[in-house]
């Protein structure tokens, strides 16, 4: 069982059912499914499905409840959300703390991340059931966050605590092939710098040239099979300039 | 100016208007407001308007375009997105490298963030346009994406980084000048084909060939000094080859 599965996520009384199904398919796409609504306006509901996009198992495991305390009675952590600086003083953690401390917490025991109505957050009561509040990073001038995103924004953070295998973290330039040899790249050079003589290029300083040549290709880091093509091209030159025997 | 003023967002022929809304919102969310559309089927919309929660200021800014070199031919950086490993081998960079990288570069420079249609995302022609391609961390199971969601998490990244003014940065391939904007990049490649047909080299597949040099070329991100150097190469071979009067 990954820990992703002890989260739990809590909707304290959404107004809009298309919401409810962006919420279940944010949580899906973070590969999360336990979803609890608190009084909901209106749902289940044809809208939430069709903004859930396929995540309909999540829709239809979804318990409703009479009040926040029944949808986190036995978490033994309990995430508040707000996009605001609050007036009450209240325990608060950074986004990656907090999304670490869950990550961590949510090895054996369920957790809650619980988010507010769209039109007026958490109540202090509500507040009051949370160990910490989290405040989402966003601009001071546009903080008002759509539901979806901000559970999104959390369970994106959390996954990295959870996933630490996800394969395209770890290579920069993801090619496969082998690179060109410091040798090749040698002759590679070679072969350039003598169609450029042949050119008559080098106006000014040839080592300048050489030097920013080197810089860009070695840059580019190539695979044998590109330094293979470019000597492709530099041997059509070559044999354009009418010196077809030059194969060096 | 800060950092977030530099990026750009690209839809590429978003088919629900109310994701474009949703796109805004994200985006005055993160404090990013340049958009441009290619192609969208349904803009401007009132649907739109009703899910950008107020971001008004982004959409009635949008600029609409007809393919994604107009949306991008100013940027020195392109990033593609993804949800799926593609086929194609692409230069890739994990989410948070490929933050990074974009708000060093858009402390001078216009970056583009692309994202693909809802459906199947971007063809292998618009991949070729960018620099690099990111896939976005999903659940393997359920990895579609809502558009504003991946907008969301590109720019909620990106904000780690701009917010930080940490100047010590890692990159291996530190340059301070100017890369090249897709515009130039798009004439170095115009002229390199010219000059490589004129020499008969393309024997097999031409689209492949293109393909390979665009690869290997984006990859190495070239300045705008760079490139000149290149096209001046690539005009003394013209000129070498008996056609001095082209000089596309």
């Amino acid at each position: 069982m990954s820990a992703l599965d002890y989260i739990r996520v809590v909707l304290v009384e959404p107004t809009h059912a298309g919401n409810v199904g962006a919420v279940a398919r944010a949580m899906a796409n973070m590969g999360v499914s336990d979803l609890r609504l608190v009084s909901p306006k209106d749902f289940p509901s044809a809208v939430a499905s069709a903004r859930a996009a396929g995540a309909d198992h999540i829709l239809e495991n979804t318990a409703v409840c009479d009040c926040l305390f029944d949808a986190v009675d036995d978490c033994s952590l309990v995430i508040g959300t707000t996009a605001r600086q609050r007036s009450i003083q209240w325990p608060q953690k950074s986004l990656e703390n907090a999304m670490q401390l869950v990550s961590w917490q949510a090895r054996a025991a369920k957790v809650a991340l619980v988010f507010g109505r769209e039109s007026r957050g958490l109540t202090n009561k509500e507040l009051e059931m949370c160990n910490y509040l989290v405040r989402i990073p966003t601009d001071d001038g546009f903080s008002s966050l759509n539901l979806a995103s901000a559970v999104l924004i959390l369970l994106h953070e959390l996954r990295k605590f959870v996933s630490k295998d996800d394969k395209s973290d770890v290579f920069d330039d993801q090619i496969d092939e082998l690179r060109a040899s410091s040798s090749e790249m040698a002759h590679f050079y070679d072969h350039l710098f003598k169609v450029l003589t042949k050119l008559e290029f080098s106006k000014g300083s040839t080592a300048n040239l050489h030097r920013k040549l080197h810089r860009l290709f070695n840059r580019a880091w190539p695979t044998a099979q590109e330094i293979r093509m470019l000597r492709g091209i530099l041997t059509a030159v070559d044999k354009a300039l009418g010196d077809p025997g030059n194969d060096s």
